[in-house]
């Protein structure tokens, strides 16, 4: 990973057929356009509705992206889960694949269990996948997992595991919480990345690595570009460009606001389609989004087309 | 289903090996242990540590059950998964089985979702299977799943799916709210569960269906004797004394007190583990729940024992 590249990575959204299979052509194109923005792919987190996936999804898609000849040094698959054996089974693929890592959220059915539970788990998925090349991003999104990554948890694993537990992302929201974690770690060559593009400049200035975020998927070239410059004169002016849009897109349930964003720009329906329990915006929402963007003349340039 | 079984149910709990992987054998041997003191098995669901398992895992110990002879008519499979494939496919192998029902958890990363979002996913999944034997019973768990079951949700799944949405678990702990819904939808033979046995009396007085409880695997003759002998005249005392030995479980972490009293009644130690993230108890806790246990003269007669 050169300095240049590397710092912006997008949860790609999962586009889906009117039978809700995953749409494979509509998924790989749309990662391309991202990595023409010099984003890189965080498949299969949050954003790309993972859980409401199987692990066998998942493996054909990531399958899907290696075929068509994606590197896979700029793939990042979410491949956490609440069990154990699907958490083994998709790293393990995603890993014999050659992904620059993997980025794993805790188990998150159980609430309010220990650091010494969920060190276990990590402890035994990085045992039973078994290989050198495993590179563990840890997934820190309290808001929906309602389990945290602690600080404690980490130091006790990258003691554990250096060179394995290698990052996190943090989706806490919470700006003190990434600074102390790339304080606590970051001297290290831990990568610390934020949840989100409004906190990129502070990671940036702070030492972290950049962002891993949502609004990646409909403005990635805009946001890698600050990850780029971030040291130039005009980085707060860019900083405060990106925030203004992320709040549009915040203004709305996010992740039907990507989808229906992305049916507006490249002209395919389909992309506003979730999966259950996720629905699309309805009219009022969407109506809501686009005459906000539109405010502020939002594009998707490049966006693959298509009807 | 007569008139004197069918009212409790124990979620069962999982015997791992020092591996980790499901102990078939003391399962089914834990399994039948229960139906002879009248309780159905409700496999699979919280106390099962069931999202810790993968659905291969979960067809697997199902198809046990059902090559040992179990009754399949006694079971009631947690088949709830965040993702509709998932769902779908351990739903299918379930009816394949001629389950009496499946106990089905809302899809529960997400969080904040509508009760359209949910009605889609339980139509979903009800259509996929496309099996008219299929009866599902919904699970209400608003403390762990994060993702309530909403009396309209009920309403307009009835509505759309009667004789195949037969029932609910309501694991809130809120009496109000299992009331309601044994008064809103009892009349016309849904069947309200109590998600544990110190409402059992209430819930069978109201006219609910019985209780699906944790303590079910460890006091599991008493629980069911109330349940028969609930119009008795010493059944207060009954409840009573089954509220107490809950008590007991409830005052360390339920699911490893459940598993710490299996291993010690059973002399089998290995009963003791879970699967991460739960953690085994403490040395301090095991004391404190066997000392409790104790001074009630707490038994689990019958209990297969070995080593």
């Amino acid at each position: 990973m050169s300095i240049d590249t590397g710092r912006v990575w997008s949860p790609v959204i999962t586009p889906f057929t009117a039978d809700l299979a995953p749409d494979t052509a509509r998924f790989v194109a749309h990662c391309r356009w991202l990595l023409d923005n010099d984003v890189g792919l965080a498949v299969f987190g949050t954003n790309s509705e993972a859980n409401s996936l199987s692990v066998d999804e998942k493996c054909k898609l990531l399958d899907a992206l290696i075929d068509d000849g994606i590197p896979a040094e700029r793939l990042m698959p979410g491949t956490g889960s609440c069990a154990i054996p699907d958490a083994v089974a998709l790293t393990r693929h995603a890993v014999d694949k050659g992904v620059e890592g993997v980025l794993m959220l805790p188990p998150f059915y159980y609430k309010g269990v220990s650091d010494e539970g969920l060190f276990r788990y990590f402890a035994d998925v990085i045992e039973r996948v078994g290989d050198e090349r495993l590179r563990i991003y840890l997934y820190h999104i309290p808001p929906v997992s309602q389990v945290p990554i602690s600080l404690s948890l980490i130091e006790r694993l990258l003691a554990a595991y250096p060179g394995t537990v290698v990052g996190v992302k943090d989706s806490s929201g919470d700006w003190d919480n990434t600074k102390a974690m790339i304080d606590s770690f970051g001297a290290d060559g831990f990568q610390v990345y934020a949840g989100s593009e409004p906190f990129l400049l502070d990671t940036l200035r702070a030492g972290g690595a950049g962002c891993i975020s949502a609004t990646a998927n409909v403005n990635p070239g805009p946001i890698a570009a600050l990850a780029r410059q971030w040291q130039d004169d005009d980085a707060d002016d860019q900083q405060a460009a990106l925030i203004r849009t992320r709040r549009i897109f915040e203004s709305v349930p996010m992740i039907p606001a990507l989808k229906a964003a992305t049916a507006r720009y490249s002209g395919m329906d389909s992309w506003a389609r979730p999966r259950p329990p996720l629905v699309e915006l309805n009219a009022e929402q969407r109506q809501t989004l686009f005459s906000r963007l539109d405010d502020i003349g939002f594009d998707m340039p490049g966006v693959p087309t298509g009807n």
